[in-house]
């Protein structure tokens, strides 16, 4: 029998490690990407350690040439991506007076031009196949600008665009895209060290767990096709919206 | 051990009947409701044949004495209601020329006012145990308004309103508040009667299978409380959108 | 020359008021209601003084057969009514818990059903004519719902799909509906007496004129119509949003 | 007096050419940019043939030195900008399967990039004055992605997100910020040689006059600070939505 590979782009933080151990616990190859080899090797060694098969694909997702050769290697060496998760951010803000436009590009090559390569590379394998589950994370940055968030927002709200786009397109042609919406904080290590007051709410599950998002992508690439959710919300109980 | 009661509002269509029978498969006690006792019998013999429980409680939900006694009934003599779905609709078209107010009223009680009435009983029992689903089923007219839906969608809108309200109010509080928007057509009789060509759309998964619609709301209801969804969309795949 | 009516349905507070003289200056006969003629007198008496036309209708805009005589007494005895504005609100926040049947309804009642009414029956006239403009007032609360107002935010919600759906059957047909959402507190009595901190920001433009708004509504009206706005927010520069 | 400067990025169609000559009309000098200086001299030839004050300033407005050049010789040759209009879009429509990461990006460049170089600079002498306009333009394309509108849905909402970013950062600074989603064809040379269908509704106003966009953002820019609006749509009566 075939592999099935599960690729996520931006398997560096919590969330992306979260969602390749899920799909690697359903029998998925995780092929997970950063820029950083060494940095994956953890991710893929635990994978392997809870009976998962992972392989590390350091990719560096704003190059279109990386992603066009990443797309062939994990379909030629591991098997037709069944998944994909793009889950790549970058939010530093600024006040709209002091932000640069080296800054601003480069928040948006992140966050939006690398979703694009690899929905692009994925999506063209996936339709000569006529299934496969593309899944972009979003936030609440997807939904409204704010002070200071100018190119976080814009990047974000760029993705949301290319999602819908995207399902509006190959929905039809039997692709499942999807837009999620984490609305809170997660439980990163950044949230940890920068965040202590909010990090110190984990006791009451005032934090997102990124296994629990790791669950909705799983159940999101599950669903029958007569049902299928383009867009969701997650957030903390105790969450303003 | 004490049962647990889901309350179904509307357990009259399709999609009521599949979310009462997924939830008793689960071991819920499922609690339906409509306005006809006669009616609500083969729903509860399907369930119980099944293996699993159910009562009937003909109710007219639009009546707010008879849901204080309905919410009354189902907590004293099967137990705590751990998750309500509200799921009546009402979709008849015309002309806002043509409109009366005598519909325009109608379709805003069944589809509005019964919910604010169920949402409210329910919440107000668990708020005191901390802890409760609510659903509510929205549609393509939630979100938009179109000619010669201005009843529909201003029902559907004020039902969201609803959701909205209710989760801001009583998510802090450990109540769990959802909206899904439910765009396309649903495998029912009615739409089998009255729209056979986009009931043959079934072969190909172009209409949704209620016990999809189940599955969904019985995956809300398990969500943890550090990651919950107030919104999410279904449609099948080949739906225009 | 025939007189043109300019219909407005809650010229009880500041921003009807202003409406009908900014309409009257402009040469249309303010058709002014309210439910009590009593009210109503000193807005007429205004409007003349200022040298426009304007004529009190006491109306019960929630009853539909004093609706379709209004109107019918308008065209008959006035001029064709060539704008109609819908300005009824209210307001009283409550705790989901705490909400009453009989205080959804009426806030319901008031700020959607009388909306219906009046905008189907000048609807009726104007398509006759292949022109028209419909302006309905709306709030912060048309857009989202909040803890405690899921009444008026349903109402207003409702509102709005109602305007969405009368733009999108009867612009084809020649009549401009329009959707104004005004975000913040507006120069009345009742914010003067109830918030006197938001009051006193009067003097730093904080509060929205009710004769600005009034000159967004002539705007709206004058629109040629082949660029037509369907909804435009109002707010004060430093309100947060 | 001192002069006051309206600055048109993007004056190099019907719309930017339309809202130049309505600033001028206005008292304004209108200063106009576009890449090419020849193509800017006729625009302003026929502003000072209406009598008013224009100046070309033939810039690339995707290169953050040029604006910043750009608006300081504005300021120090004209007088302070008081309004700001950003008018440049580029739809190439294209398969997401066939779209390319060049296009991806200049698309982005020219819709986005630029408006937030604009957007900084102007503000940044605004926020010294307490006062001042800025427009963006957007497009139906702002509100939601579509089949094969990946590129400029994404730059269109990430523009949008840049205004509502800057509207929340500034309108507290007295600047006022906007969104005018225009919906529907504008009457320029491209439609009517492109599209001759939907030119020729011109006679029956089914496409948009510039005049006419042109005269609601001078409406926009005069608008009392305790009444601003963030976004209007304008649309031709007959216009799908």
């Amino acid at each position: 029998m075939e592999a099935k590979a599960c690729l996520v782009i931006g398997a560096g933080d919590a969330t992306g490690g979260a969602i390749a151990r899920r799909f690697a616990r359903e029998g998925y190859v995780a092929c997970v990407t950063r820029r950083s080899a060494d940095k994956l090797q953890p991710l893929v060694d635990r994978i392997q350690a809870e009976g998962g098969l992972a392989r590390a694909f350091p990719t560096d997702a704003r190059k279109e040439d990386e992603v066009v050769a990443l797309v062939d290697l994990v379909e030629t060496t591991v098997g037709p991506i069944e998944a994909m998760v793009f889950n790549i951010g970058a939010n530093v803000p600024s006040s709209i007076l002091d932000e640069t436009a080296r800054k601003f590009f480069k928040i948006w090559e992140m966050a939006c031009l690398s979703g694009f390569l690899a929905g692009r590379e994925v999506a063209r394998r996936m339709v000569q196949r006529g299934r496969g589950t593309i899944i972009f994370t979003g936030a609440t940055a997807s939904l409204r600008g704010s002070a200071n968030f100018a190119a976080f927002a814009g990047a974000k709200h760029a993705l949301r665009a290319l999602a819908q786009s995207m399902a509006r397109e190959l929905g039809p042609r039997g692709i499942h895209v999807c837009h999620v919406v984490i609305d809170g904080a997660i439980d990163t290590e950044f949230i940890r060290e920068n965040f202590p007051e909010r990090y110190a709410l984990k006791d009451q599950d005032g934090i997102v767990n990124p296994a629990h998002i790791a669950d909705q992508y799983w159940m999101l690439h599950c669903q029958p096709r007569d049902a299928w959710t383009h867009e969701l919300d997650l957030r903390p109980w105790m969450e303003k919206f």
